[in-house]
């Protein structure tokens, strides 16, 4: 894909939205006077024709001088049916670029209002990678006429791309790599970069390959501009770089770039041999989406929402995490029922039992966040399980001490019974260790078995807390109380 | 500082951090048997201190041959006494290094461990931002004597870079900036390029400044690489590059670099004066920042923990959302008091009346952080919410009149009343709508207001729906089946 050189953005994103969203406005006014006044005659038509398209014409104006990303941006800001007006105002041969920066859930919008010669053109002039990314939300047809036009090693590496998991390096590497041969001076590297005319995006380093492709080295741009041109590579080069294998996890080699510090690495294959390169923009990306599935996870969302999205395709997004939920709530419930007799007897009891529930429902989160996070950055080694155990008891303990301790004086004066306050402060500070408790072990567990610890965390811990704090209470109630 | 060159990691992180434990738990072993025999009696001491010195050594060589990054890692993984023990060991040399790559959190703890003569050491060889990232967590004597051995530039750069707020360009930027002039040609740039023998990492560009300072345009390298030496600099550099000021607003500046995939960036003042230089590497650590203050602001807690932070420490960290809670569970709590009588003559209200509150929170918090990311991406326009608020209204209706009507069947099904199903259902169904009313009410308020609308974001949603729907659920059924 070309390459647009980003300038200066004079006005902010918001401005900018804020002006297509104005002239969008305009233009259905026109529109709308326009479709009255043809049911009532067909006077002016020329006149409001011409400022309809006057109104277009500014907008369009305005869109070409953006980045595609910004009209990206914009795309995903804007409600359905003024994402597709602007979308068709946007010049064919920037079609492809955009559909590559737009989120899965607006491209999907974005590509049902394109017939197959649209969609072909737009991914006519995209690279191996992109139209990889790009497959899976492609008509099949639509695919298959794309692949019938690549050459054999652009359709090889389209197939190699498609063949590696989301989350695998093998799935975001790119193959716009500038190699060269460890035998020869920087002053012929010098040359031969100045024969390309122009070199791919991101490029810091020059990958060093032998005859049969083995990776040996890289040279960064660095010491290939400071080192004397008469020096050979080999000389200059770094023959111990980063590199990683297809394979490997792409979160891994994310958090590899943000620790080292890296703008591109090669990725080779089991013999060495050369297959393709990591770049920090597509780490940024992932950087971003990782920490955003983690928020989108613990509230219950199964995957990004376009905010415009329909009704049915946002319930389709959350009702499961809301089913989860109500069968919780519904154990919770039946937990409460079984106090029936207690709860008659002292109501105060309905009116507290929430209380307990809820300090332990977000304590525990407080914990379970910790954790979670701890675990992303690989900071839970063997054997620590069991000291942070009993830190995270040590701070529930207390909490509940501390908290349960006030709540209870709060009991006692509201209710003037000291045994209430004696029994809410016993099954607070009892809650609060559990979900210490719940709070270390439920991640832990998840991540031993292999799954997401993030994955439904604040839904589980809240169905403890919530369950586990009504049956302390209410049975500490009923053992000293009645 | 000097650019440490990335190896290839033989090994993944987990593995590295396995064996400095193992060895340092062969430490502490040998460790307790000399403290034993040495109150039982001195013989074998020498054999002792040898074995003892050899797992020292052993453990000193792993972590020579490891990265500051990874050594910053490893120490965030270990429980303070191992933590200072692997501190004490590394070379002094590089201890502004790894300061430079740890949590604060864990930072704190290591500067707390070392005396001024060590701080002043480790800090002598960072470059002003580095010193001024550091100013504020040294002791005052150690800045005041730094600053007095830092020539007038440096020092005055510390300065400037000290009196920007966290969240400002100013606070981020370096000042390793390579500068040419226009007016002269690429063979006398890539010339001038190989007398300053290293150049700047990130280097992406090279920054054209006339001879006041003002920045003219940038060279990106790759265009100095492929084009004819002969030409000048002028005609070959892009003239209206994406520059930021200081007082910008620094994760803005990381949404340009993510949206434009940049490198680096120059940095001026408002009379165009060249003054510094943003990097991608400072931005994909802000990125993460970012995204993580969003996932434990959510949560409740103030700040980046060190999960080994002693059991005050994490008191103090969690107090103040704890203590929020705990009010607005007392509301609650108090709006169930005002129905002690209803609960009294039906006891099953008491056990339905969390799943009403439990499914309006989940239901609260999806919405809501569908809300904060749109924001986060400024993607929520001018006009915008009313069509959200219409749209999350439609959700939250049809998710409550499903699972309100599912849950209404069971409860007729478990009680045997008609009627108290029909409550039920009426209840959630209105608690969804009111979750659905405040999850984009209140974000949308926080940020007119001028506050982070994540934070507290779910605590807030959770204090409405939980006094909401016992309000609603007990209110109707008090009306309708008392």
């Amino acid at each position: 894909m070309t390459e647009v050189e980003a300038k200066k953005p004079q006005e902010s994103l918001q401005d900018r939205l804020a002006q297509v969203v104005e002239l969008l406005h305009r233009h259905r006014i026109v529109e709308d006077l326009a479709h009255r006044q043809s049911q009532e005659g067909q006077h002016q038509d020329l006149v409001e024709n011409l400022v309809h398209r006057q109104n277009l014409v500014e907008l369009q104006r305005k869109l070409e001088a953006l980045h595609p990303a910004d009209i990206a941006h914009i795309l995903e800001a804007l409600p359905l049916d003024d994402r597709l007006t602007v979308w068709q105002l946007v010049k064919s041969d920037r079609d492809g670029d955009i559909l590559l920066e737009v989120s899965d859930a607006v491209r999907e919008t974005l590509i049902a209002d394109m017939d197959d010669h649209e969609l072909l053109a737009a991914a006519k002039e995209m690279d191996a990678d992109e139209l990889a990314d790009l497959a899976a939300e492609l008509p099949r047809d639509v695919v298959h006429e794309l692949m019938e036009t690549l050459d054999a090693q652009q359709r090889e590496r389209v197939r190699s791309a498609l063949s590696y998991e989301e989350d695998q390096v093998g799935a975001l590497m790119d193959f716009e790599m500038v190699t060269i041969r460890e035998d020869v001076s920087l002053e012929v590297v010098l040359r031969y970069l100045r024969r390309l005319k122009e070199l791919p995006g991101h490029t810091d380093k020059l990958f060093v390959v032998d005859y049969d492709g083995v990776l040996k080295g890289v040279l960064p741009i660095k010491r290939l501009l400071v080192n004397d041109p008469e020096r050979h590579v080999a000389e200059v080069m770094a023959s111990d770089p980063v590199t990683f294998h297809p394979d490997e996890d792409a979160y891994e080699a994310a958090q590899a770039f943000e620790r080292y510090d890296l703008v591109s690495t090669p990725v080779v294959d089991k013999s060495g041999k050369l297959i393709g390169r990591l770049t920090i923009d597509e780490m940024v990306d992932l950087i971003r989406e990782e920490s955003e599935s983690e928020v989108l996870n613990m509230a219950g969302l199964r995957e990004e929402e376009d905010i415009f999205a329909s009704v049915w395709k946002s319930l389709r997004n959350r009702w499961a995490w809301l089913a989860v939920n109500l069968i919780t709530a519904f154990v919770a419930s039946r937990v409460i029922g079984l106090f029936d007799g207690s709860i008659e007897k002292l109501v105060a009891l309905a009116a507290l039992m929430p209380i307990v529930a809820g300090i332990g429902g977000n304590s525990g989160n407080q914990t379970i966040t910790m954790i979670v996070r701890a675990m992303a950055l690989d900071q839970m080694g063997t054997g620590n399980s069991a000291r942070l155990l009993r830190k995270e008891a040590g701070v529930g303990m207390l909490n509940g001490l501390i908290w349960g301790g006030v709540i209870g004086v709060v009991v006692y004066w509201l209710y003037g019974s000291w045994s209430l306050g004696v029994v809410m402060t016993a099954a607070m500070t009892l809650n609060l260790l559990l979900a210490a408790l719940m709070g270390v072990l439920i991640p832990v567990t998840l991540a031993r078995m292999g799954r997401d610890p993030a994955l439904g965390a604040s839904v589980m811990i809240t169905a403890v807390t919530d369950s586990g704090g009504f049956f302390i209470f209410l049975g500490l109630a009923t053992i000293f109380l009645l």
